[in-house]
């Protein structure tokens, strides 16, 4: 099966991108046509303000891809913007999709709501204001999502509800209404991504795409962009399907979801010490102040990742101790990090071993780019062929 | 100076355009660095449902260009969809575009109003609804206008006024506002079209752009874009300045501008005998039902031609003759159609050649998508340094 996916470039990869997307990827490789690709166009959907990160970004994703095992000589790795069929293909499909199909797009919505969120968070943080980052999404979230319009009034009031000063409570709605955040995260490109992204995909004929539940709504208007242009023109375009990939069930350091924004991430290039110190630093289970109370296993957040890192005989004899008060918190994390590391050392040292070695790097995304332009190349041949364009 | 501009691909010239917009380049193209381009991918912004004719199109436009004086030795001359850097600056301009600059364009507007009327014109006209198509033009200009949104309702009344069906009506509307017209006019690359439009002055670095006075809101969105560019990151592009070119006086055969819509063209490829018939079915003074009542020049089409096409002498004389009743509107006509003539067999003859010369033409095109892509290389290397992208 032809296969597509692709990452955004946006810093390296932590435990929760492993066990979210690349392990499912390295699964893939062996048996089917993988195309994964560095989509570093998409990076500039919410991050063109600041580029100067962008190139390293690229290395340091194609690096964790190869350390943690992707292996080029099954997969072609590739990156984006690299491709100029994808922008080209991305210009034609956008004179055949409806407007309306991209305004109805949740995950439009969805994305927008998080950058809104992001800057409501930082504006207070940046004032001084502490309110819980838990709460401030949920009135983000209300104001969203309770009508079908943005209700910027109803999160002025909830923050002033909040003791947020009024005048400040006003900067944000007009800031987010207005001003220039509300406009700058509201670009052309932003609304458009979709399209972006159905190039991505149908430009390889991929028959199947890897994708998260919150991803669904993207392949639907994938299918329903090739359709229109198969039914419009010539059947150029496959159909591709949505490969449902389970959400990482390993959380954050912290107990919530693993994300960058949350600071709770133990990151693939992260060094023994920075292991041993994230993993020192988790919760336990709350009630158990000192080692002779017996533990609660199933609500540990150390035990959870115990499951992932340690062997299954020892997980039962934590779990046996834990609940006999025979081991505490600190051996338990003591015996976590270090097989963590023991994880975490082999994509270390590979990515040691290419980060000296530039030049290899090169040579692999040159080859895979190489690779995926002939693909692309013969497809718009298709393209251009069925809607009768000269060039 | 620099000099960027093109037309779309939508049939043979007419004299229109001739005098509208081809004179004009001529004139430039003799003291000035000009880049003249078939905006094919611009045609599919409202014509992507049928693009059989597109190549003919492409030909028969630079064929009309040559024909004209266009000299390829002098200006560039080439199609755009060849050179896929105006793609890749697109899809890169847009991720910093505003979505609300696209919305405030008042051209995007008028365009769906335009496509908006031909619709509603073109379903009456199918019914078998004799409406005169100004009264519709001014109906569907309201409904677009009075208010800040479409007012479909009082379209919908307008017409049940005209004695249209209420059905027909409440169809029309319908179409319009959720049905396929409404969603297959609005699509994300007909939405984008300033995006693209900017992207293919501002890749050559422009200085000016030759434009109507309803083109202006063009040039400022791309000002904008190079601005935002320039400030974001390097400044790399231009702010090109309109160069205002006056709208050409010379009217449809019925006095209207002129206009294919309206069928009231003289093509650059009409031949002689086409020319005659049009000529001699031109309406003059309404007033003059025969040759001894004497004519008013000034208000005569016929009259306001000869300025154009017959020498100052002789238009002197008919302009005497003709209030004296001394000449008919047959024998003024038939000087017309002579002199017209005479100004068409050169670019007619210079066609035939053309036409035959396929081989020719497209050396031309060549050769000038090959200059071009050299200057749009260029510059889309200063872009992506600018943005720190990698390829």
């Amino acid at each position: 099966m032809r296969i597509v996916s692709g990452m955004r470039p946006t810093g390296k990869l932590h435990l929760g991108h492993y066990f979210g997307v690349i392990k499912n990827w390295i699964n893939l490789q062996d048996n089917n046509e993988c195309f994964f690709f560095v989509a570093d166009w998409h990076a500039l959907t919410n991050k063109y303000k600041d580029t100067s990160d962008l190139k390293e970004n690229i290395y340091d994703l194609v690096i964790d891809w190869i350390s943690c095992g992707i292996d080029p000589s099954k997969a072609t790795i590739f990156v984006q913007s690299a491709v100029k069929q994808h922008a080209e293909l991305t210009l034609l499909l956008g004179m055949i999709t409806p407007k309306s199909w991209l305004e109805l797009n949740p995950s439009y919505k969805d994305l927008k709501f998080n950058l809104f969120f992001q800057y409501v968070r930082d504006f207070l943080l940046g004032k001084g204001i502490k309110i819980e980052e838990d709460t401030i999404r949920q009135i983000v979230h209300d104001s969203f999502y309770h009508k079908k319009e943005i209700d910027f009034e109803y999160l002025k009031e909830s923050l002033i509800k909040l003791s947020v000063d009024e005048n400040l409570s006003n900067e944000i709605v007009f800031n987010l209404k207005e001003g220039d955040i509300g406009k700058d995260i509201d670009t052309y490109g932003f609304f458009g991504y979709p399209v972006l992204m159905a190039s991505d995909i149908l430009i390889y004929k991929a028959q199947a795409v890897p994708v998260g539940e919150d991803q669904l709504p993207h392949i639907e208007i994938t299918r329903e962009i090739a359709r229109r242009f198969n039914n419009l023109y010539k059947p150029v375009f496959v159909e591709p399907k949505a490969l449902l990939t389970e959400a990482s069930k390993l959380l954050g350091t912290d107990g919530r979801k693993m994300s960058k924004s949350y600071g709770n991430t133990i990151a693939l290039s992260d060094d023994e010490e920075q292991v041993n110190k994230k993993v020192l630093s988790m919760k336990t289970d709350t009630q158990r102040v000192k080692k002779s109370i017996p533990g609660r296993p199933e609500v540990c957040n150390v035990f959870s990742y115990h499951k992932f890192f340690t062997d299954q005989e020892t997980v039962k004899q934590i779990d046996l101790k834990c609940r006999n008060a025979e081991i505490g918190c600190i051996e338990c994390k003591k015996i976590l990090a270090e097989n963590l590391n023991k994880f975490l050392l082999p994509i270390r040292e590979k990515r040691k071993e290419l980060e000296k070695d530039r030049q290899l790097l090169d040579k692999i995304i040159r080859e895979g780019n190489e690779k995926a332009k002939e693909v692309a190349s013969k497809t718009m041949e298709e393209v251009k062929e069925a809607m009768g364009l000269m060039f």
